[in-house]
């Protein structure tokens, strides 16, 4: 079947793009969520142009083998791992920036190109692509538009699925689809483009992407405040809200996330504090925002507030919020990163109830979020070694999601479900919006071989 | 068979709410766009609850009648005619706002609410719903939604689709989903919710909306500038965009269409002037904003620029432009209302492709457009009594239609395609984007009940 398999593929795919080496197919077998199951690729194949795909496709129908559509595997949740048997498609080869428009305010792209490669080539326009997750050294646009991935910019800028104008899809049958359109708006028909965003790899093959671009804002600033309780930095967070601002970056960090990123990096963050709140501006005028929240901050209770004097300063307050996931995974060896994202309002109920489980379950529990959106990683730390803290694990894990439902909060705000939260997609969406999207995907892809195993 | 229609859809709707009288439903057989066929409802039904919706929908599925829903049929493009035969379901009366959160920045509205009465309650709590057709005082939200409709805000905040967060939909068999969340991001399986907007009806019928807003942007300020050339206007509107300016509006309307202001309202516009461009800004300082515009107009040849003094000639302005449509059709009694959005690099392009489409058809066609999103409105004035022109008139906004597609633009950049441009659908989207949409189509509605002969 195998050898059926890869001959088939290969009368349209140079010999180097069809890999069968197991020694180098299992390193193909997972994304970032290693602790999810994953199975051993057949093959893993890397084309470089939109027909090898297609053949890839036809080819994987004819025979029904499954395809495991792959960007650069940073996924957190499992949604890039290889089932027994299956195609791994990696994209990775199809990495070229097509076009950059200054006045459309586009860019065309190949899936494969690494966000910040695309980041730092509009930037060179003037643009901005405002995604950024935080494996944005390494991801690919392929991959962010398959989760629907976001970043720290979100609360101002929005996620991937705002960006993404257009697209070229191959389907299970390879067929090739063009969604959308270069213009800044268009209604022509349903709309298919936001239906493969965060559809991970579930309804078709990413092979291209026409992307919206802003202007370049202006260096962003930021200001730190620390808190005495998360009930006081959530509070701060509900009032720049009510208030009326628009701060490009609105992010907490919790006392066991602070420590594990001094641990780690020896940053000199204040660990007397329960609770750091970074904001940021990128305005005209930075430091009046800046103090007109640090106002707020205050008036909820902080008891520091500093705001960087430069962008020097601005940027190692960053380092420290990207640091804290890796931070995190120090402190005992694997971590379990939710993604619970609730309404604003909900958001000091999330921090207590999550303190809570952590207690419950005799855990170290790191939560940082994007607290702008109510967007949480409450990041269970464990000894994978430790069966039973590995069971408790996974049960807080669960109980943070139950959580997250309950105040009216969705399972994942911007890693998607995977394998890693299917269960739980089931109790979000519930039975009437199970059904209705198993009819979609049947729509796309009848015979079940796209990504199988995965969301459902 | 009507009478047993009737007589079901009793069972569950207050008597006053189903209405058969002719005189009464024959006048729901059309939207606005007159002109397009549309047949005798066999009923009409104003149900005000979720409950009376699926009994609605369950009745028409067990009778297979079509079903046509309705908000304030002010579109432009027939979707919301009636089918011989068909329940006319008609939202208007499910028209209350749920809630207004500041600080998660939502609203949850019934679908009849509308536009202009949400966007003032939300005014009152600081807050902004920036989707603008120029109908708002009049059009629905459910009905912006089945259309994804835009208006003058867009070029800053974009269409209608990018503010719906989560919707409640009855599906063609009576059942009620629940799609998206009241989060700011959530990326829980297929995204339904952008699936249903623009979808004009056809795949279920939306009875709740939470919508994300805005904080109530400054008063904006407008500056008009003079050109003797669409070329030039056009070639301002790349400069403004490409030197990375963010307008709230940036608008354009050619000769005719000024003049046919002037005739209409005696506004004084320049009767000089090939074309003259709004451009505004609601930013802190919009009066640097618009020094700066008024710079890059001057550069691109503009003969004269405006800047208004206060907010009262800024919607002096404004309200030119929100005339176009109307002082359009006192021209000859009837216009066809195009609305290709094509690049805005194509933009001088097409309004020259317009202009020459008139001469040839000896037709006056006035353009209006959202320019900054490369969004034109050309508008064919007729007189319906002479079938000649009127046969020239559907000829010269069928070759306009071929113009924006060959300018790498769209058939519809916010009215969408209801009857009127059905045909052109399929060849923008090409065989294989017809079928896919169409079994999209089928796996929500598999007996073709939902608004059937629109779209397709």
């Amino acid at each position: 079947m195998t050898s059926t398999l890869v001959e088939r593929l290969q009368e349209a795919l140079p010999a180097g793009s069809v890999i069968v080496d197991p020694d180098i197919t299992s390193a193909y077998a997972n994304d970032m969520a290693s602790f999810c199951d994953a199975g051993a690729p057949a093959v893993v194949v890397l084309p470089r142009t939109v027909e090898q795909v297609q053949h890839v496709m036809r080819t994987a129908t004819a025979l029904r083998v499954p395809v495991v559509p792959q960007g650069a595997r940073t996924g957190l949740s499992g949604g890039a791992n290889a089932s027994d048997g299956c195609i791994v498609l990696s994209l990775v080869k199809m990495d070229r920036i097509l076009e950059i428009d200054v006045v459309d305010r586009i860019a065309v792209v190949e899936p494969g190109v690494v966000n910040a490669t695309l980041s730092r080539a509009v930037n060179e326009h003037g643009l901005y692509y405002p995604p950024d997750p935080s494996s944005w050294e390494m991801c690919t646009i392929g991959g962010n538009i398959g989760t629907a991935s976001g970043g720290l910019c979100c609360v101002k800028y929005g996620v991937t699925a705002e960006y993404v104008l257009g697209l070229d899809v191959v389907l299970a049958d390879g067929r090739l689809l063009s969604t959308g359109r270069r213009t800044a708006k268009g209604v022509a028909g349903y709309d298919l483009t936001r239906l493969f965003v965060g559809s991970e790899g579930s309804l078709g093959i990413v092979v291209g992407a026409t992307l919206a671009l802003k202007p370049q804002p202006p260096q962003q600033l930021v200001l730190a405040a620390e808190f005495a309780s998360t009930d006081a930095a959530c509070d701060a967070v509900c009032k720049i809200m009510a208030d009326g601002h628009v701060p490009s970056l609105l992010e907490l960090m919790d006392r066991t996330t602070v420590k594990a990123v001094n641990d780690l990096a020896q940053m000199g963050l204040p660990e007397t504090t329960e609770a750091l709140l970074l904001c940021a501006f990128d305005t005209l005028d930075p430091a009046a925002d800046l103090a007109a929240v640090g106002a707020l901050c205050e008036a909820a209770g902080a008891t520091q507030v500093v705001p960087a004097e430069d962008a020097a300063e601005s940027e190692l307050l960053l380092q420290a919020r990207r640091l804290s996931l890796t931070a995190l995974e120090a402190v005992k060896g694997t971590t379990m990163i939710d993604d619970v994202c609730v309404p604003r309002t909900r958001l000091a109920e999330m921090l207590a109830g999550v303190e809570r489980i952590a207690e419950k379950y005799a855990l170290t529990i790191g939560v940082c979020a994007h607290a702008g959106d109510g967007n949480t990683h409450p990041t269970v730390c464990f000894d994978a070694q430790d069966a039973d803290e590995g069971r408790r694990a996974r049960e807080s894990f669960d109980e943070i999601m139950a959580l997250g439902l309950q105040l009216g909060g969705t399972i994942t705000g911007e890693h998607g479900v995977g394998v890693l939260k299917k269960e739980w997609l089931a109790r979000e969406l519930g039975p009437v919006g199970v059904e209705v999207q198993q009819a979609v995907k049947a729509a796309f892809d009848p015979l079940g071989i796209l990504n199988p195993g995965k969301l459902f």
